[in-house]
């Protein structure tokens, strides 16, 4: 049975659920970033997925993406899938700008975590639902 | 027209070409490191692919770090598309292990780069393209 990892209820909100994902807003402020994680237990690779559920996946990596740089006007979107101390597959999906917190460089490790203040993430949450059409 | 982009080009060896990606070795004997170039002109992000050839290139990435996975003996495989500083879509594929050089974190800006002798490179660029069945 799917459940979501600890670390990952504990550093995201659920904002929905895509047909094979569930949609995470990371809550740090310093990016817009959102998490998707294909709702499969015991998965820790791509590879691991069913070719079917790959083909669901890189297409919603693509909606959340494409709807990411529009609604955020990004520079870059940065997509990964790292999970070295977080073992569930999570797919990071991530607006980047030139002048961000971490410039050009990839942004795990490279600014501490800025929270959001309850409004503001309370405004993103529904920013990102109704983006990806949630609401 | 496709055209390799010049950081790639100097950072990476070309070991041969899947249906739709380039397979390159990044030159940084830190990590077993492949690098996925979907041969598509000017597409910086995945969802600026056509869905047909993002069917393939979630099939390749899979192909390759499922093999990278088992002859590496890897504790975890890395997928990312950043191209913070160079533009072209690529997709790293990262063997990585709990003691490797980033150990938990990260490669990315992790470690200086390492750099392979002349043998050691010809021998990695030969294990790659026999594993994927390139010779």
């Amino acid at each position: 049975m799917f459940t979501l990892h600890d670390d990952l209820a504990r550093d995201c909100v659920e904002i929905g659920c895509l047909t094979l994902c569930r949609v995470l807003l990371r809550t740090d402020a310093n990016y817009p970033w959102l998490i998707l994680v294909p709702a499969r237990a015991d998965i820790r690779e791509i590879h691991e997925l069913d070719a079917s559920d790959r083909a669901v996946l890189i297409e919603e990596i693509a909606t959340v993406s494409a709807a990411m740089n529009t609604e955020f006007k990004a520079d870059k979107m940065n997509i990964g899938a790292l999970g070295n101390a977080t073992p569930q597959l999570h797919i990071h999906v991530v607006a980047r700008y030139r002048n961000d917190t971490a410039g050009l460089g990839p942004i795990w490790g490279a600014a501490p975590e800025k929270s959001y203040t309850p409004d503001a993430l309370a405004d993103m949450e529904t920013r990102c639902q109704r983006m990806l059409g949630f609401d």
